[in-house]
């Protein structure tokens, strides 16, 4: 085991002159305050203010980006304290043995972005001093256990004390947004948002399609028996969810395809679905097509829409079987955005008003495609590296590949995107480091001057994310 | 605003000893003349060697590498001066007042090869002593104009003072070439030369294709009611472009695919073309037989023959629309080799006399097809990074990507491609620069020495591309 | 011509703690002993022992690393001392002639992987002085000569010397391994070991399959009249492969496609090609489902199995036809890992037990597709960079790739793939100084210790090998 000593220049280049630059840089925005308009962090957290339960169940069992590497070197998803709906199999429930099963592998995030925000949350957030490992996995264990139960290390005040100025959860069309609403409704002041993300309506092909229908039934009171009502629900569910405080959408698809279907076309789809009799053509269509009047709608009512796409979802049955979906084993797949994304920036790419954001899973497209597309069309912006992507070699590919052509002003900032709260204030650190010594690449190769990085610094950190989001 | 400041060192690795060496290399070549064996500059400037208009019409209206930035962040086609067909639309006339826009986003091409150009342009062909903003907008623009307008600065003078040896144009085929005969028939003995570029003709699916081919009839004095006499009809503007000078010919295509058809399936194609009535299929099918018969007249002629795939032309219908090609909505996309060229290649590849260029808007390629390809087939040579990828990181990865596989025998230097007359020295002195640097990274690395590093790099500057394009 | 002088940092990053880091990485492993479990090094050298022949037969004549580079620029085949099929063109015979045109076109590998391996063979293994030139190509060629034909320089006094503690050739699954016996019945205790590698007979689109069958049959002994007596045969086959220390199978499929076929399906399919009647698409079904079947068999005796897709082979008709396979003209292709790879991975990708070993020649894949699922399914480890990517620039990228999703521990080490045994120190020394300054970067970024780098760099030069492929 060994101390913790995080580096104040950690993630900069070694070269002297770059480093200094990148310090500089990053001293000028690190403490601005966090805007995260993108991610699953649970509303719940902060309507209700409850300490979290115990270090497993903070920092394991819901985090697939945790979990993910630890089965892939052969430790089940049982002894992880995973869920699962196998009546056979029974999961660990002593967050003490979860928990020494992941000390005595931490070694295996040596090198990954998730052992890089680990680190900051330990030392930084919970101030433990050393790196965890079999021996002194307990005491780890019992001093963050300690912190968790104490009033310093509720939900809101951690919120607070992480200086988060607004923060973005992302929401099914049909939730009723009752956390949301208590949140609003409670006497603290912190700014929770959601996001609207309709992929259970849109996507033909799920299995919970119908359930969905019916749940946006119930929450609506209206009936839902053509397509036309399908698109005034869904409307006006965009409304209540405004009225929110959400200032986006968001569409998980697995091909980015656009084409708007005519109208006869797009309702005989819908009732060939009312009907479960819907083809794999038909889903096809329907999403493309859900796509097109999904930025209409944002036309009309100004909601940021995001799209990312390119993530084979649950691409091992067994696991989806046994734990469900979320389970570390969403896989990308190469994507096509110069032909799929024709009919929708034709259509709406050409609006000022509007704001598209682009995400990624195939870094591959950053110079072929995204760039040369969004350095063209007004509409359509890049979202940050995503996922896989969000890490310090991803975030500094990102902007070599990027910049060139779309330039920044193209961008939109950072995303956390991460379901994990007290990873947070780690993630946004990190992409600011990385911005910093990206640019202060620029500076010492005299591309540009220090002043001109310090004023793109604080765009990329704090800037072009209020104006892409609205916030 | 901020003082200009080109410094002797920019675009080099900060550190140290990689600085020391690039300066070294870059020295030895920097001062080599200019070779550009491929580009866009229209000729008649230096036919008619007349003062440039204005700043606004010479930085900026023409060049759609700037406007589609601006573009891209809300500012409209008209208020750029840029002409529109749309009779109720109306394009800015002032050219102060085109000018101040762009002065004002000058920023936004921070950190792209456009600011790194204009940087060059500005500072050490103009003189300018601060970087374009809103306050020294018009300022700049009466330096710039007056300048303009001096004997110094007209476009033969600009020529020699860049110290370029020769200069290619891109021309269409049934281009009468009346101004290279003027520039020939001058006193001036700048070298300017055609290259012949058939993508009018071998593309059906072009709305304008029987109109080309109706030029092609009258500069050739031919009826052309076969496909026989049509390829006898190139067979002999390939000649004539040859005795002005031309030394390469250039294809544009959106695939590469390459396949021989039958004599009656291309007579049968094309007599179906004459009647407007190919289809999509016919199309693709011409094309690919078009590079065979283009590779077999290389193969007789000697011209060395260029291959630019990838690009989806028009990819925004209204700006197509209103204002025509070459708008800045042009989008690469995903492009295959291995198998697409595997005909041409089987049958021309192995030909030691032939010279085929070959270009990627598609990074991906590289490693995994370009430089195999490259590193193998006698006849084929790697063009240098192209459009999108033509700038510091772009020419940078190029190196990273191709070298370890193809070599740099198998490069072919530098190529502007450029319509903006006065950036070709900036965009070759990034060249310079950049593969100064690459080479300087080996050679602190200890992977070749100092004195093999001035070797090579005075062969990628000059000796290599006049090989490669017979020059 | 210049001194040698392969300097003791080279290949390491010039910045000072940088470098001095990956000196201390480096040092720690240098000594360690040679594994390698993946190359097609002949064992006939070893069973007979006998000297080399000359250098030309030693550095080239084999080596389609290094004619592939010449036949580029333009040398022959025949000048090189290729043997052809074809009658009227005759190879050279001299190697001494042969050797001067390598020497004087030296200069080409600048740059190149095998540039770098050929320095060290010559410098470090043969204790040349002098960078090969025209000038003194004969007198290296002496003084190589001389050597070769000392005891020093026996092959299995190499191996000796060369520290190598396991050699895996690669074996059809027809070869009756005559060498590996000879090996294993001599007092000789070097370890060399067979590879099951089953292409020829499940690739149906091959001409030789029918002539391979015959092989198998005689070899085992046994009638294959249906596929349930092919696939038995197969799996004695491995048996007695494993018999004879292999401990792993390998897998060159054009694509990574898996699907497993009903066994009235596999049979029909197996029947036709009896017949010669097999179709291209039965071909394709059949190496799918054959994949399925080899790793149920892995899963039955533990063979680690190795995939290595994605090389379009003999792309060059007229180069296959006159001199046959493996001559430089095997070029890549896209790969598709996350759909083809679904079927065989959601079967035995779970299986804790199993180690399957995926390549890759489409470097767009590693973040993408292959470093996700290595970063999920227990089952499957990366190998490390094929081929082309097997360099300096190409270990590079592979690391900053991969280890972020993947981290170390899903991958296995160093394979050198190499059929030019006198390479094998060279390419394992670049590895090791790759992954040594790969460490160091992060170490200076301070991302992980100096201690952990230690610690990684052993795994991955020794103890990840041997556990993936169980030596």
């Amino acid at each position: 085991m060994e101390k913790y000593n995080l580096h104040p220049d950690r993630f900069f280049d070694p070269d002297a002159s770059t480093r200094k630059y990148a310090r500089d840089i990053y001293e000028s925005i690190k403490d601005l305050p966090i805007i995260s308009p993108h991610g699953h962090v649970d509303p719940s957290l902060f309507a209700e203010n409850k300490p979290f339960l115990n270090p497993a169940e903070l920092f394991i069992i819901p985090d697939h980006y945790i979990f993910r590497m630890l089965y892939s070197q052969g430790i089940t998803m049982e002894s992880m304290g995973i869920p699962t709906t196998v009546k056979t199999n029974k999961s660990e429930t002593d967050p003490k043995k979860i928990w020494k099963i992941f000390a005595e592998n931490y070694y295996l995030f040596n090198g990954t972005p998730s052992g890089v925000w680990l680190d900051y949350e330990f030392n930084i957030v919970f101030g433990i001093k050393e790196k965890p490992c079999a021996e002194n996995a307990l005491k780890i264990y019992d001093e963050l256990n300690e912190k968790i139960n104490s009033a310093e290390f509720l939900p809101r005040t951690l919120f607070e004390k992480f200086n988060i100025e607004v923060l973005s959860t992302t929401d099914s069309a049909a939730d009723p947004l009752e956390y949301h609403r208590k949140i609003k409704q409670s006497s603290w002041k912190g700014r929770v948002i959601p996001c609207f993300r309709p992929d259970g309506l849109t996507d033909l092909s799920r299995k919970d399609w119908k359930d969905n229908l019916e749940l946006l039934r119930k929450v609506s009171g209206r009936e839902i028996n053509s397509f036309d009502e399908f698109i005034e629900v869904l409307r006006e569910r965009r409304k209540f969810f405004k009225s929110m405080g959400a200032t986006s959408t968001d569409h998980g698809v697995f091909s980015p395809y656009t084409h708007e279907l005519k109208s006869d076309e797009a309702e005989n789809i819908f009732q060939r679905a009312l009907k479960r009799k819907s083809t794999k053509e038909d889903a096809r269509l329907f999403t493309a097509h859900m796509l097109m009047e999904m930025a209409r709608m944002s036309l009309d009512d100004g909601l940021t829409m995001q799209i990312h796409p390119g993530a084979f979802r649950n691409h091992n049955d067994i696991i989806f079987e046994k734990y469900g979906a979320d389970k570390g084993a969403d896989i990308p797949a190469a994507t096509e955005y110069t032909c799929n994304l024709k009919e929708l920036l034709n259509k709406y790419g050409n609006e000022k008003s509007l704001t598209i954001i682009l995400f990624t899973l195939d870094e591959s497209t950053y110079t072929r495609e995204l760039a040369p597309l969004a350095g063209h069309y007004p509409a359509l912006k890049l979202g940050p590296p995503w996922w896989f992507h969000d890490s310090i070699e991803g975030m500094t590919r990102y902007r070599h590949m990027v910049t060139e052509t779309a330039g920044f002003y193209n961008t939109v900032g950072f995303n956390d995107d991460t379901r994990a709260f007290v990873s947070i204030p780690a993630r946004h650190d990190l992409a600011r480091r990385i911005d910093s010594n990206f640019l202060a690449g620029l500076v010492v190769r005299h591309i540009i001057s220090l002043q001109e990085a310090m004023i793109i610094a604080k765009d990329l950190t704090y800037n072009l994310v209020k104006k892409a989001y609205k916030l």
